[in-house]
């Protein structure tokens, strides 16, 4: 038999505490789930430093990519199974994408990419298409089967109702990770009716709709999304924590390109430094690698490197304050001044951080961003953008939302030793914010 | 104001996927909990292996210590305040006892323990009582304060009834780690009323005891901790996984003794290796820096270094099978054999693993591991063992139950490679057992 | 000791399944709960014929009471006590209020109170002040604590705070029947984290604000109401019942002026069909006696009664369609003829039932129904309306929503029997709808 | 095409708070769901009394066999479909036998069995057998489908795995009234995994077996079942409640048999009270009938009537003391007389009231109650009984558990008006039991 058909003797699961069990049938998905790139997901978290403010969201990116693969399976097994609209051939496809979506993300990859340029859809290409694993478990299942599944992620996919699975504004990958996230954080956001979306969800040509009748769980969806936002992922002590990392990637970035001799050298980090990462020095980097040297680097001499590492470490973070950066530019220059005059480097320790999402956005063609909208189906079949039909999300539908926070460590600027007096000054225009 | 009196200005909650808030009015909490060796158990999972088993275990030690705290708070905040059987000076005691009874855990616990003869308790009166940020804080609440804390958790204070908060067949630390593993596990088993458990629970000179009329509930938890016991502790899959992490242990610490020359040098294993390890030292170890040495040990020269550390880091366990190791001690020595022929190294790739439990056991006085038993209080006053009351409880009471298992890596012997008619008998034996 | 200040020997606890347990302390409370009064009330459903939409919903009235009860509780005795703001005197006085605030209602509240001109909170404030065995537990509490109770429940009393628990846009009532709804009915909307508003909400002169850092809290809270309403209470098989049961209490009021002879003569319903109802009458009220009429009015003659009461207790309900009764009302004059000759009395058989709903409201003064606003406390001091903090709830703010639907017998008019060519009529009519 | 193959044109759905939804998408399902013998089924409580303990618990028995039927519908179609082992052709008679099975309950039904010696049973045959809206409707589906249908239910179907399903130690009748009991009452036991024991249930030639490595799912439901009979099935309030509502059956027909004159006369009852009923009469009976009837009985002149039924509206329920009926008879007999001379009457007011269960019993050939075990399913194919692998459950197998209650009128009892010395004694008495 075609190894793409094959199928497990008996169904394997995974006790899973969101969708209670993950269902594994396809010889094709066990498989890709046993790779090492796979298994390498564990050791990086969903959540990056949220686990700092939430302590519960310790969760992996593994945990987050076998959800996204069940819920797929649910709908096309459940749902779309039979219906005209839907193209069998691309069942297996759909499963393997949803599964490996996620997969090029590295160690706290929101800060890595930012200070490295580094791009993760680029490495999950690169691991799919590349010399690994997963790669000659796709390419089992068909010659070309890697490049179609690396298309469906990339959204350059020619079915589109396939890439709209996992990648639009109600996909799976949304409602995996609001609901996980939720779980794992313990907050009470984040919960809405899953198992009537995926009732009410229908394949249409371009994308999957939803059934008019579900309107109020797609509007329970985005207010969960929008709640999610602000309450988890933007929570200011999650951006502090990831302000002191990035300025750690930074620092050390600077001290190798000054020729700083490290105690622990940096060996992981050079191509990182270089800009000359290979796709196999990407698959060693994890978590753990990271945490590693921030704990080593506690002991490097460079002062702000172990600072900020044992910052990290120690969950010693910076305090914040509301800024506006276009109004209080002139106080910032100030600060900045005061902060070099109290021996603290700015740079590092005098941090703007901003925050922005859009909860919801219709169709704008032509403008940066575009968004796919979401459709709700009437029993006519006629199709109906989802906020000209739903006060609430039209409320929200196309504002983006911007917060602005400036970090900086209280503990020295509180502290008895240094300049008395600028530091005095320092905390007066703090304490104005 | 006493620093052991301070409270917090307004009390902070912390979010807790489990008991929902977790409450810090007391200033020697929160500072307790901003040391650097409490954020350390961040650092070091609650399940060691077991997130290979139910990937949702990915959690740690400081989830598991919060929660340990929130349970004997509300137990001395809402149950006990006020009863004459209860010394309200002990509050504070009972309440750092329970943050910090783990706090000398160490990365994978169970295998470091086994293999380097080491004891987490020990441990955790070395780092309250050492030069630590813990005992400093600890110190200002009073002269003699971090000795007593360092009493109640080795069970050796005098006042029993608070010894008993955190060390009984029914306490904080139990109740807390059921819940919570059942929790991240995703397993339905584990649940308990513990608001009822918390409701019935009562004072008494020696130890808390239940209401009688909470019977039921304490059956429930005996019950949740059977099951949990053997669906999820000692799961075989997670015991695989530890069988291989003990046996990479053994092989760096035999090559060390070799004069093995490591790529990577062990610097963090040298006192471990040459039983040395200071308190700084251990303080040290955590999870991410073995994972740390695992990954990298990938690429030892020692073939069976490398190997078992690959099978960690990607999850390509051993399979077991049934075993009796007093029945079965010649097929034992027949498969070593065979083993040895297939140039397998039976001390790496044949192991047995036995786990055993006690779900409950009544008072042994003399015996080897004596056991606190369960009291139920009667309305009269009297107490009643529990076992002698329960028919469920008596029925598994004093009973040991074991599960012995072989563990051994079926893909090689199942691999076209090597000593084919040798692999062929060392298969018909195991698919014997 | 005086009666007002009696506590039980030991507190009781009634087991919930929302709030997991009501907490009872005073004997007060324990007497009112046993009043035969309230007793009553677990013989009215809290959602009406709901529970022929959500066949969860049988829940009663008591249900909600005691629910309403523990959360004042919680808030005056957790959050309240201590607080400057809060005069410790209001404790029994709010937590008698939010036990009997739903005391008056009678069965099926929202269609008596339409068809015979009754206001059940009046009939609280007769149950309160009136010969009754909850007015003699509360004058044992005190000679005008009767009087307080009442004022308290009819917002007339003069600490506005205290009326704030029980009456405002955000207070114990709602809070309870969302989340007591939305588990009976099983749906996943009506979630919100009562924890975090219990801990945020405040006291201050004039109402109960909440702390600015539980603004989202406040947000998902109205947005669960908003999603209740719309998806539970306004549900259109619900409203098809609600339209069935008040047009039978029509037809036997009318019958009864016309002197029909009932076989089962309505003694019950004299005082109502005559406007003389006595407190004692109405407190013989209740479902099960309304429900032995309808049964009984099955085998009536009066064949529109016998019908309609055949109906409501097999489930054979209306059909609806989308009506809009301002553009459509032409439409409504012919089919109105149409059912007359097709021999269905529309007064009966043609029904427009209309819902509307205004999700929150800031404070309009002088406009018909005066709505006291939420407010957020920022850490200053200052108070702000939720709605100029909150773009969300800002987007539904003021905006009333009405639902308008034709009810119809749709098993009638597509009957084979009667005038089938005007029925066709009716029916294409019906469909274009 | 046939009327047993019609499927509706999209499937319906039932919101569940236990099972989340049923699922129909059978047109004999949906249209025996729309009988007036099934929706009849709303006006009876799933738990009779048990709403005086547990205020949650007043769902209906239309509820519970939704969701039996919704778990034989998930064992056919997910599990057994395909396996030869499973005949195809008793789909739609288990799904409607599952549905049916409760069909002949009355109101209260406990109660009116013993009192008026009826069987639910045997009236579940008769509806399903008689001239009634599901006869018709099974009848559609097949000439003989009602005896069919009717046999399962009784346990004499030829084919034992269809009686399984619905009739052993572990159906889907238990399942899912234990959950459900649980979710109602808010009681923490009841919870087991029934998703595992759905995904290891096998169909063999007898009956539905469990495959071993769902043993601890199955010793978990095992304990659940055992806990809630102690818990919440046999709670001594709720049989306080019931001994009054057994005494009011039992005085009413003992009025009626001597010639009493009922102001409110007992039409609904004179086949009761006189051995006659029909199915027309039985079908009438519900609980909103009964209570009509107790609260109108309130003001009968025969006080024992009259104070019963107040009792039993009010909740004044008898308090209960522990005896044993074996050895203290002499006490009773003593109570008696001393109740006689208190002028109450022991009939009424002094009941002794057992309950026995037994948890789990293994085939014992012969004996009086014959019980199936349960089955365990080995890889080998070899079936093993439950008890002989689980200790737990051997601990509780074969032991018939009771409890014996004395039940009494407190109030009078410590009144201060009548027999003061008499009554003395009587308290002196129970209050040594």
């Amino acid at each position: 038999m075609e190894y793409s058909k094959l199928k497990l003797s008996e169904e394997k699961v995974f006790k899973d505490p969101v969708h209670r069990y993950v269902h594994v049938r396809d010889r094709v998905i066990w498989d890709l789930i046993d790779t090492k790139e796979f298994q390498r997901l564990r050791r990086i978290r969903q959540l990056g430093t949220t686990y700092f403010t939430f302590h519960g969201a310790e969760h992996s990116r593994f945990n987050h990519s076998l959800g996204v693969y069940e819920i797929v399976r649910r709908i096309i097994d459940d749902d779309f199974h039979g219906r005209p609209e839907w193209n069998e051939d691309n069942r297996l496809l759909s499963l393997c994408a949803a599964l490996l979506h996620d997969l090029g993300h590295g160690p706290f990859s929101h800060s890595f990419e930012k200070v490295f340029h580094l791009d993760h859809e680029e490495y999950t290409q690169k691991i799919i298409m590349g010399n690994t694993e997963v790669n000659k478990v796709l390419e089992k299942a068909g010659k070309d089967f890697p490049k179609r599944v690396a298309e469906v992620i990339a959204k350059t996919y020619e079915d589109k109702l396939v890439v709209s699975l996992i990648s639009s504004q109600l996909d799976a990958d949304r409602m995996d990770y609001l609901l996980r996230d939720a779980y794992f954080t313990g907050v009470s956001y984040g919960h809405f009716d899953i198992e009537r979306l995926l009732r009410v969800i229908r394949p249409r040509e371009d994308q999957a709709v939803f059934k008019y009748s579900g309107m109020h769980a797609v509007e329970d969806y985005i207010m969960s999304r929008y709640q999610m936002y602000w309450q988890v992922y933007f929570h200011p002590v999650t951006r502090s924590a990831e302000v002191i990392l990035t300025k750690i990637l930074h620092r050390a970035k600077e001290l190798h390109a000054d020729y700083y001799s490290f105690k622990q050298h940096p060996i992981h980090f050079y191509s990182l430094f270089e800009d000359e990462m290979t796709l196999d020095d990407y698959l060693k980097l994890d978590e753990n690698i990271i945490l590693y040297y921030f704990q080593m680097w506690q002991e490097e001499e460079d002062p702000i490197l172990s600072d900020l590492c044992s910052r990290f470490m120690d969950r010693n973070l910076f305090q914040y304050a509301e800024f506006d950066p276009g109004r209080q530019f002139k106080i910032h220059s100030q600060l900045e001044k005061l902060f070099r005059e109290a021996g603290l480097d700015p740079d590092y320790y005098l941090v703007v951080d901003s925050s922005s999402d859009l909860g919801y956005d219709f169709y704008r063609p032509g403008e940066e961003e575009e968004r796919l909208p979401i459709y709700l189906l009437k029993q006519t079949g006629e199709l109906r953008e989802l906020s000209r039909e739903s006060d609430i999300v039209d409320a929200i539908s196309g504002k983006k939302r911007t917060d602005h926070k400036l970090y900086y460590p209280e503990d020295l600027i509180y502290s008895d030793s240094g300049n008395l007096e600028v530091k005095r000054e320092i905390r007066s225009i703090l304490e104005s914010l």
